[in-house]
């Protein structure tokens, strides 16, 4: 419950008078506790100086207790209102709403007038920052389920770089990559898998399909998993048969870039400079038009979270930070070329999560 | 857009300024276009008298234009404001925004205050019952797309069931049935596939995992497929190498019920009528207390949707309605059954689309 107490802390400090919580991935952070109640209301009530509530559909209450949640909890059924149930939490504590933390980016209007319907009073403040703030920083804990998720993405790598044959599509090879995964206890992809080969690995917008293996092709992977509800997420991209110099002079610009991005990581440097770090490689090599994304992304509980890793952000990096490096070159009609790793900044420097090979292996 | 024009005389006829549709299922529905933009805004702007607008990433709009949209698209960087779009978009048309329809259980808090922000005399209007009601009925077009997704749901058990062996896990199986369905080119299922056996058959909270099958099992596959924004949903249940008497008790009263329920199926019946006709025929039998859930959903670009079938819908089956027929029994330690299909209304009576047989199968 270390995480809660950081929660209350800062309502104490910042004279807030509840915190209501109710994304699912926010009460997994904080509790421990994991469901996907679709429309049915799940939430978590912090207060300042009064006990923690945990409000839930009857049917949870187990898991709930299973999960390590001591604190009081408030089980109803589908004919009844956990609107009320979130009002005798308040009332039964003698607590005066006058604040109340929300997730504005996870909340809808709907529970925000169910809200303001219970409370006319209180004023709602967006505690979103504040919750991705703590979770930028991974636990040990956290680490260790991360590298377990890094370790089967590569597995999922290495499925799919066997199976490249001439004239087997990409949705096949999509297909054994997700069906070797699953095999393994994977639950869900952390995204939709992409195999993408030839020119369609310099699309953007492309979506695996019937295109099969040709000569010559890049064939891009880019797929994770969620393991324990953290995600991974790696691009590696090979070769068919050959390649012409341009596609080897690509490859060796993306695999340098990351490189250089990758050295550059260790706490205390400012986020953007791994970014342009990557983009003065591949700008000083003729491809800075063809490099038309951000170079990462924060990791943990979701694919995409804190920090940003783009041209602007003057952010420091910090020890636990995990995030991806991930620099591209995509040239229309030849094809792409990424190389994405998982990394986790150290005492000291960094470490990658991820450890698929990088070398430009030429499938034969 | 014949939708669309609905969505615009009911502006007119409730004397609403504007509608701010920002759903990606929404969108899709009323302009064809879909796009999951995760945190980016895709927005359509619905006057009663002036043109309809759309708002989305720059990347997006030739995908807008492919989609069929003919109406004004402004696109925006990562650079712009796209609430400064809205802005200029209503400023354009001379609208006097007193009341805006919003789609209450789909747009964040975050959203409504940058709505607010923009235009601070604005009155929300939730206009989500209309919406649901509008995707109620489905189109000649909309039952193409299902009956396919139903298919391939059919597809998906027969590889299943063909599949069952003795020690072979849960997860064998998942893996295989979606290995079969991807190369079919399904990129994603509508929900995650269950596959349950023996006693796990009747854990409302199962997970596939590694139990392997057993002699005397029932096995519960659980599934559908998203196609081209569709989905569909069957459940299926047989047994493995023998039955008990008690099993083929608990089949047969599962398997009558839900063809009394399917059997009432047509234009004008109240809709609680189903729940009720096998709930009766279920608990005549001594089950009453193992059939927890309501008798089915509706189904469409959403697994879940209008109308509820429950017990107390006392709304009418209309020709076009689209929903699961799905009574179970579930008996702890003994098993459960269930048997899904999905169902539209014709004009005299009802059709299946998932048709996957139903005769209790022993597969040896």
């Amino acid at each position: 419950m270390e995480r809660i107490k950081r929660v209350i802390e800062w309502l104490k400090d910042n004279d807030h008078s509840m915190a209501f919580i109710q994304d699912k991935t926010s009460i997994f952070y904080l509790t421990g506790f994991y469901c996907d109640p679709h429309e049915r209301l799940v939430s978590l009530l912090l207060f300042p100086e009064a006990e923690p509530c945990l409000i839930c559909p009857n049917m949870e209450t187990s898991l709930v207790k299973e999960a390590g949640w001591t604190g009081e909890i408030l089980g109803y059924s589908d004919i009844e209102d956990p609107w009320l149930l979130v009002r005798q939490a308040v009332e039964k504590r003698n607590a005066v709403l006058t604040s109340c933390i929300v997730e504005a980016p996870r909340l809808t209007y709907a529970r925000v007038q169910a809200l303001q319907d219970a409370f006319p009073a209180i004023k709602l403040i967006d505690g979103e920052p504040f919750l991705m703030e703590l979770r930028k920083q991974k636990s040990a804990k956290e680490l260790t389920t991360l590298k377990e998720a890094a370790a089967l993405a590569d597995y999922g790598v290495e499925v799919g770089v066997q199976a490249i044959q001439e004239g087997r599509s990409e949705i096949e090879i999509l297909a054994l990559i997700e069906y070797e995964l699953k095999r393994k206890g994977v639950r869900d992809m952390s995204f939709g898998t992409l195999v993408l080969s030839g020119d369609q690995s310099a699309n953007p917008h492309g979506n695996p399909g019937q295109r099969t293996i040709k000569k010559g092709d890049f064939v891009l992977f880019d797929l994770g998993v969620v393991l324990d509800g953290y995600c991974s997420d790696i691009t590696r991209t090979v070769a068919f048969h050959h390649v012409t110099d341009q596609q080897q002079d690509i490859y060796e610009t993306v695999r340098k870039a990351q490189q250089a991005a990758l050295d550059a990581c260790r706490p205390g440097v400012e986020i953007r400079t791994l970014d342009q770090i990557a983009r003065t490689i591949i700008t000083e090599a003729g491809y800075g038009d063809y490099f038309p994304h951000r170079i990462g992304h924060g990791l943990g509980m979701e694919v995409h979270e804190l920090p940003s890793l783009n041209e602007t952000n003057t952010d420091r990096l910090q020890k636990g930070m995990v995030f991806t490096i991930e620099p591209g070159i995509y040239l229309p009609s030849i094809g792409g070329v990424r190389i994405e790793d998982d990394v986790v900044i150290t005492e000291d420097g960094y470490q990658t999560l991820t450890n698929y090979p990088k070398n430009l292996q030429i499938i034969t």
